[in-house]
């Protein structure tokens, strides 16, 4: 693998440990920076969450659930500006004064990356479930 | 967009064109054509689906159920030989002398380009349900 390439995929790891790091400490505006202006997540059952609805999705959760888990890397494709990884995600979600969910699945995501030369994420498939 | 991106997203549409078009028929032998031999099936609750699993899965289905759909074609992404497709699907399954069952919802899908030029279905993340 050429070196521009395994410090792509290098990037893109930090990526997936930065996002699950700001999401066990609340940490919005980290995730913000992380994700591409026009991404969408993907879920079952519901459109397509564009940023400004991860934000107020995000905000509205705030200080009320826990969340932590564990993604396990399966695969990470690098092709230009383009990337594609999918995921394994155990993920715990705990609500104050509540019951611990588990949730896990796979996820296949993209990232792209900016004009300013770093990764963002920017589709995002969730196949996640209890 | 340069001619050859534009070639490149005809192929990926033709591609999904012909795989409707299979699926409504039961052409298998076209079906495993267009995947490629490595293809991973990611779905909610299951482990990834294989291009054997597919085979056996469409084998016990064949001639028991009739399959349509309509794709919307959200967006086709290609950098060099790796393309990423979002689609909208449209799902009617119906079982010899049973009811209609619908599913419907957002389908995140890879294509590689194969040593022949041809592309093939890689990854593939199925958000549908009922």
């Amino acid at each position: 693998m050429p070196p521009s390439s395994s410090h792509d995929e290098q990037q893109i790891r930090n990526l997936i440990d930065a996002w699950m790091q700001a999401s066990r400490s609340g940490d919005l505006e980290t995730l913000m920076g992380l994700m591409a202006d026009d991404v969408l997540f993907l879920t079952v059952g519901n459109p397509p969450m564009t940023r400004g609805d991860f934000e107020s999705r995000f905000r509205a959760m705030q200080g009320k659930v826990k969340i932590d888990g564990s993604p396990q890397i399966k695969e990470i494709t690098i092709h230009g500006d383009l990337a594609l990884c999918w995921l394994f995600l155990d993920l715990t979600i705990t609500p104050l004064n509540g019951e611990v969910m588990r949730r896990s699945g796979d996820i296949l995501s993209s990232y792209r990356r900016g004009a300013d030369g770093r990764w963002r994420i920017w589709r995002d498939a969730n196949l996640l479930s209890s």
